[in-house]
C-alpha cells in the first residue's frame, strides 16, 4: 500500500537536547517518567485533522501552496480515504496517540444532506479501521458549522430557524460519529456564532437559540448513551466581529444563565486567549479554578499580529505555565494537547509538517519537566501559601467565614496600627521560573 | 464669595445649530422634550469630580499642568472647600444637575483613618448644603480603593486581611456619605483588583476575598436603609495587568457565581469596554439584555492608544448606537450619563473644562435625537423583526417552545429544501444610521 | 446583450438630505460646485475591479457566498469577458467615473506566461472598448504579484532570482496594459513583500532587490513612453507578518536611500494606515508635506479587528480630516479615491454593491462639504497661523534662519521671563469641526 | 559613610545555572570569554538612573509606593547627593560598569534656569568624583524635555519659539554635562516631540523646527569638542499620541531628509519597538543594516498592554535575537545595553531591583552565549547564505548588478521552466534557535 511520507522513518527517535537531528527529539521521550504518569500520559498530544491534512496553505491573499500527495485523487471520496490513510500514518510516524477532527475534515460535503451523512459515515468507517490497526484514538469529533455559506449568518444563532434546524441535524450526525469511534470529548466551537453588527441583531434572542441549541445537543448525548466529555472552545473574534464564546469567562456566564453549567467543559486555545486580551495562562486558570479545564488547543499567536496565526508553540516558559495549571488540578482527564497549529504558507513541504509537530512538542515536554520540578519544589507554591497567610487566621480566616461586617472590621482598623507593605517579589519569580528553563 | 469662573455667563445658552459661540451648546436643550422626556431627563448628565476639579495634568511623563484657582489654599480642608463650591458653581453654569465623586475627591486623605473619616464627614455636610442651595444633585458615590499605597496589591483581593478590613472600613464610610447627601447609585470601580503576575496569585482565593466583601457591601446597605442601586464598572487592565472586572459578561459571571446576581447592576464605560476589545454598544447591549445596564460613564477611547485616555465623546454616531440601547430598555432609571473624562493636559484652561463638556453634551444630544427618530420611523427594528420571522412561527417557534430534538430537525431538514440565503444588508442599515445624524 | 443588474436605474439619482431611497445619493450630487469644481472633480471615484467583480466572499474559515451572474461562464475567458461587461455597467448606473485592477482581475492566469499575457492583452482590447463606449476611465493598473504560490516567498523580493525575474516580466506587461488604457497611475502594493521569520531572511539584500526592481519600471516606463504617475502603497502586515512598505514615513525612507525619491508618489490607504497605527489623516498628511499624497484608497477597518476589514468609510468626520488634506494640496491631481471596500460576507446581494458604494461616497461627499466650508470660514488654519506666530518673527524667526545656536538661546533664555502656557484648545477644536458635519 | 544597600554583598557573585541563591548570577560571568571578548565587553551593561534611583512607584491611579532611603534629605540638593551615591554602590555591588541619565534625574530644577544650570554643575562634580572612585563610566546622558509642564505641547517642535529656546538652552547644558562626564554617547529621546491632535498642528513646521534643532546640537558638540556618539530613541507614542520618531525608518526618513545623516545614529528600545509594532529584533536590523545601531534600551513590554511597562526582559530567546544582530555588526562599540527598566510597582523593596537586574543580565548573558554559538556553528547563517545563493551567479547577479531589464527578464521567463517552490524551512529554523537556548 502507498505510504506518503516514505522519506521519514517509521518512528522518530528521541535524541535528547544535543541532537542536531531534525527529524528527532530533543525532549520529548514518551515513556520518560514525570513523577507517577509518562510524559505521553500527561499530555496525550492529538493532531489536527484540519491543519496538518487538509489545509492548502490558502490565505485571504493567495492561493494554494502545498501540493498533498493524498490530495491527488479521482473523486472527493477517494481523496478523503487517502487522506485519512496519510493521517494515520503521519501520527505513527511522530509517536502520537490522539488525533481530532471536523466531520468535513474527514468526509466531503454531498450535493444533499443525506449524501453529506452518507459519506460521513463510510469515512467513519475506513477510521475505525485505521484506529483498530494502529491504535491511535479520537480525542475529539466536532462539526463544520462555518465554511458552507448556509452559515454565512451562523448556525445555531442564525436568524433562520431553517439553518437552526441544519445545524443540529449537521451535529447529531457529528456527536455519533464521535461515538461511533470511541471519541472521549465533544467541542463545539463556535466558529460564526456572533455577530457582524448589531444593526441587523436581536442579542437576547440569539443566546436563546444558543442555549436551546445546546441543551439538545446535551438530550441527544443522553438518549444515544455518550458519555464524552462536552467542550465548548472560546474564541472572541474571527472570522465574526464579535463571537458570544469570547473567552473562559463569558463561555461560564452563558453556562449558568442557562442551566448548562454541569454539562460542559472547555477546550482553551492559546491563540484564542490571547485574541480576547489574556494570557494563555489566565484563561485556563479560570477554567481550571471553575472546575472546568477539559483540554487544550496547544499552539501559540503572533503578538503583534491581529488575527490566528495558529503558530506551533516555541517558548518553553508559555508551556511551563500552562502545565502548571494543568498538573495542579491533577491533569487533563479526558483531556489532551491538540496541536491546532499550522506550518507557515511558505513551508510547502511534508517534512515540515514533521518539523513543526516535533517543535511543539519538545517546547511542551521542556515546560512539563519545568513545571514537575517546581511543584516538587514548592517554591511557587510555597510563596504563595505564606502571601495568603493572613487569611488562615486570625482576622482573615473570621473574614472568609462570614464573621466579620463593615463595622466591626471599621474596629479593627482604628485598633490596629497600619499595614506593613509586602512586596510581591514578581521579579524573583520570573528569575526563579527561568531557572527552571 | 469668590466665583471660580468669573469669565463664564450665569448659564450657558442653548443656541442652535447655527451657532458659532464656542460657549452655548448647539444641540443640547434641556428643556426640549424628545418623545415623552426632556433631554435633561433622558441623559441625567452629570460632571465627575476626579477629572474636572481634581485633575492636575500630570501623567506618567511629566508633572502637573492645570493651575487651578481652587487649589490655592493654606491647608488640605481649605482647598477641599474650594474645591467643593468650585464644583457646584462648575455645574451650576453648565446647566448640568448631577456629580458624581470617589470619598478622597471630596475630602484628603488624613494622617489616620479616623481623620479621614472625619474629613469626609465635614465635606459631606458642604455638599449637602451646596446641594440644597443650588438643587443640584449627587447621581453616585464610590471609594477610592487604588490610590493610597497600602492598595498597591489591591483592595478586597489583597493578599493582607488587614488591607481587606482597610478597604471594608473605607467602603463603609462612603457608602454612608453618599446615602447622606441622596446619592441613588453607589458604584464599585475594582481599580486595581486583579493581579500583576499569576506567579505570586491565588486567583480562586481572591475571587472568594472579592465576593466576600460584596456580601458585607449588601448587608450593610440594608443595615443602614441605603436603598441605591448598587453597581460595578468593568474594566480590564489598566493599571493592573489583569484586572478581575475585565467586562460586562464577567461581572455577570461572578456576580452568578457567588450568588450576588440580584444585588447589583454595571456602570458601562465607553472606554473600558473598547478596551476590552468591544464596542462600547456591545458592554451597553450585554448589560441591558440581562436586565443590568444601570448606568454609564461617558466618554470615549483613543482607537489607537491602548490605554484609557478618557475623552470626551465626540462622534454623534456612537453615541445614537448607545441611546438606542437605552432608549429600548426605557431609560437609564436611576442612573444617568456621568462624563469620566477629561481635557487633554494642554488644554490648561478652567474653560477648556466648559469646551469639552460642552462637546460631549451636544455630541449625546445628537446621539439622542437621532435614537429618538429611529425608533419613531422603526426601521431598524422592522428590519430585525422580520430578519428573525421564521421563529415566530413554524419550526422556529416549535424550536424555542422546546418541542424539537436533534432528530426531529434532521427530518425536517430532509423534507424541505436548501435554505434561501439572505442578505444581512449591513451597508444599507450603516447608510440608514448614518441618514438620521 | 445581457444585463447584469436589471433592477438598478440607468443612474442612481441624487435625491439630497431627506430622501429615504437606499438606492439614491443623500449628499452626493457629481455636478454640484465645491468652491471652482464639482463634486465629480473633487473626488474622482473608483469602483476597485477586485472587490467589487471578482471577490466571492470567501473568509479563512469558509466558502465563497456571493454567487455573482457574471461568473457562470463556459471558460474563464468568457467569465473575463461577462466581468468586464459587468464592471462597466456598474459603474456607469453607480455614477462614477474611474475604475482600478490587477492584470489577474482583468484576465485570468493562462497554463504558461505567455498564455496569462495572451490573456491580458485579449481583455485590455475589451477593456479599451468600454472605456470608449461609457467614457468611464482607467485611474490605476497594477499587477497581482501575491496570488499565485509563485509568489509564496515573495515577488522583487523572494530568495530566487527566477521568480524575481517573473515578477518583473509580468509588472512590464502590467505597465503596458495601464498604458493602452489611457490609466493615469501606476500603483505598487507591495502585497506579500516582506519576511515572515528573521531566522530565515537577508532584509539588507531584500531591500537591494526591491530598490533594483524599481529601477528597472522607472527605466522601462521610460522607454515605452508611460507618463503615469507611480504611486507605491503601504501597508504594514497582513498577509506577511511584516511587510517593507510598512507606512508612508517608511517608503519615503527608502525612496530616499535608494535613489528613487523623485520618481513615485504614495497611495494612501485608510486601513492599512490604522493597521500601522496611525490615522488616516496622519498617513495623509505625512505624504502630503512631502509632496507626495498621490492618490487614496477609500476605505476603513474595524478599529477592533486586527486585519483588513476594508469596509466602506461611514463616519464623515474621518472623511472630512482627509479631504482637508487633499483640499490643502490643490486636489489630488491624477489621484482619486478609489473604494479599496467590500460588503461583508453576508451582503449576498449584487444590491449591496450598490448600497455600499452609496454608503461611501455619501460620506465622503459629506466629508468634503465640511472640509471646504473649514476652510472658507478660516476656523482651523487661522487658529493655527495664531498657534505658530513666534516664528514668524522675532528670535522664532531666527531660529528657523539658522541665525541662532544654543548659546545665544541660552542668553535669550536667561533675558527673558518665563514662557506662558497656552492652551492647545483641543476640545473646543474638536467641537467646531463636528459643527460642520 | 552612609551605605544604602546594607545587606547586599559588595559585589554580586556568579554562582553558575545550578544555583538557587536569588542574589547571584546564574549565567552572567562578566570575565568569561565569548569569542574574543568577555561578557562584560560585549553586553556593557548598564543601569538607567530614572528608574533605579528616581523612580517612585507612582502611576496614573496611585501614589508613590517606594520609600528609598536616598529620598530621605533635608533639601532637593541633598536628596540628589544621597541619590548619586546610592547610585554608585547600586553599581558597584551589581556589578556594572556604565550608567545612564538625564540632566533633571542627577539634578533638581531650580527655581530658574540659571539655578537649574548650577544645581546641575554641582551633581557633575560629585558623579565625576564617584567615577574617579569607582571605576564606573557613563554610557550616555541626555536632558528631559518632557517633565516640566513648559513642555506640554513638546520642546523643539513647541508652537512657542521661546519654549524652543528653552529646550536649546538646556540640551546645550546637558551635552556639556555629558562631555565633562567623558559620557560616550548623548540620547535624544523625544519624550513628546510629536502631537496631540492634527486639528492645532502644522506638522511640516514641527518637522523642520526639529531638524533646526538637531543641526545646531550638531554645531555645539563640534564647537565644544564632544566626541561622544548623538543617539536618537524611536517611540512611536505614549505620552504623545503620536511621536514623530515613530520607528527607527521613520528616524532615517527624518535624517536623509534633513541632511542629517551622517550625525547620528540610533538608540533601540524593546517596548518601543514592539508599541510602534515591530519586533524587538526587527528594529535593530532595520538600524543595524543602514549602519546605525548604536545602543540598545534592554526591555521588554507586556505584549497584552498597549503601554510602555519597561519590564526586565526574562526570555532567553528575545534576547539572543538581539544578540545576533549586535554580533554580527561586530559588536555595539560605543553603545551598551541600558536597563530601561523598572519593578513593578509593588516590588516595594531595595532588594528588589537587584532582583530585577540579575534577572535581566541573566537572560541577555544566555541570549549572548545562544548568538555566539549559534554564529560558531554557522547553522543560520549557512542557511540564508543558500536560500539566495540564486543572486550570487548568473541571472541573480546580473540583475543586482544592473545588467538586466523588465524586457530581457521575460525573454529569460519565457525561455525557462517554471520556478521550483523551495519551503522557508520556518518551524525547523525555530526548533534550531531554541534547541541553543
Amino acid at each position: 500500500m502507498k505510504t506518503f511520507f516514505p522519506n521519514i522513518p517509521e518512528k522518530l527517535p528521541f535524541e535528547g537536547p544535543g541532537s542536531k537531528n531534525p527529524l528527532a527529539y530533543k525532549y520529548y521521550n514518551p515513556t520518560q517518567m514525570v513523577g507517577e504518569k509518562t510524559m505521553a500520559e500527561h499530555m496525550r498530544f492529538a493532531v489536527a485533522y484540519w491543519h496538518t491534512f487538509r489545509a492548502s496553505g490558502q490565505d485571504p491573499f493567495g492561493a494554494p501552496t502545498f501540493v498533498r500527495p493524498w490530495v491527488k485523487a479521482d473523486s472527493p471520496m477517494e481523496q478523503a480515504e487517502y487522506t485519512v490513510r496519510a493521517a494515520f500514518e503521519f501520527a505513527q510516524k511522530l509517536g502520537v496517540s490522539f488525533y481530532c477532527f471536523h466531520d468535513r475534515d474527514l468526509a466531503p460535503e454531498g450535493e444533499t444532506f443525506a449524501e453529506s451523512c452518507a459519506n460521513l459515515e463510510k469515512m467513519v468507517e475506513k477510521a475505525k479501521q485505521l484506529q483498530q490497526d494502529t491504535g491511535i484514538k479520537l480525542l475529539w469529533g466536532t462539526a463544520n458549522l462555518f465554511g458552507h455559506p448556509r452559515y454565512a449568518h451562523v448556525a445555531a444563532t442564525n436568524p433562520d430557524a431553517h439553518i437552526f434546524a441544519h445545524a443540529a441535524a449537521q451535529v447529531k450526525h457529528a456527536i455519533a460519529a464521535t461515538k461511533e469511534l470511541g471519541g472521549v470529548n465533544y467541542v463545539f466551537w463556535g466558529g460564526r456564532e456572533g455577530y457582524e453588527t448589531l444593526l441587523n441583531t436581536d442579542m437576547k434572542r440569539e443566546q436563546e437559540q444558543m442555549a436551546r441549541f445546546f441543551h439538545m445537543a446535551v438530550d441527544y448525548a443522553k438518549q444515544i448513551g455518550f458519555d464524552g466529555q462536552f467542550l465548548i472552545e472560546p474564541k472572541p473574534k474571527e472570522p465574526t466581529k464579535h463571537q458570544y464564546d469570547f473567552d473562559a469567562a463569558t463561555i461560564l456566564e452563558f453556562l449558568r444563565a442557562y442551566d448548562l453549567f454541569d454539562h460542559f467543559k472547555l477546550n482553551i486555545e492559546a491563540n484564542h486567549a490571547t485574541l480576547a486580551g489574556h494570557s494563555f495562562e489566565h484563561d485556563l486558570t479560570v477554567a481550571s479554578i471553575n472546575g472546568k479545564l477539559g483540554s487544550i488547543d496547544a499552539n501559540v499567536g503572533d503578538p503583534l499580529l491581529g488575527w490566528d496565526t495558529d503558530q506551533f508553540p516555541t517558548d518553553p516558559a508559555m508551556c511551563a505555565l500552562a502545565m502548571l495549571v494543568v498538573l495542579k488540578q491533577g491533569g487533563l482527564g479526558k483531556g489532551g494537547l491538540n496541536f491546532d497549529a499550522k506550518p507557515r504558507r511558505g513551508s510547502f513541504d511534508e517534512i515540515d509538517l514533521f518539523y513543526a509537530h516535533i517543535s511543539g512538542m519538545d517546547t511542551f515536554a521542556r515546560g512539563l519537566l519545568a513545571a514537575h520540578q517546581i511543584i516538587e519544589d514548592g517554591v511557587l507554591d510555597n510563596f504563595i501559601k505564606e502571601r495568603y497567610a493572613s487569611y488562615t487566621d486570625g482576622i482573615g480566616k473570621q473574614i472568609m467565614g462570614g464573621q466579620e461586617t463593615f463595622e466591626s472590621l471599621e474596629q479593627y482598623v482604628l485598633q490596629e496600627d497600619d499595614p506593613a507593605f509586602k512586596s510581591g517579589r514578581q521579579e524573583m519569580l520570573e528569575s526563579i521560573l527561568h531557572s527552571y528553563l
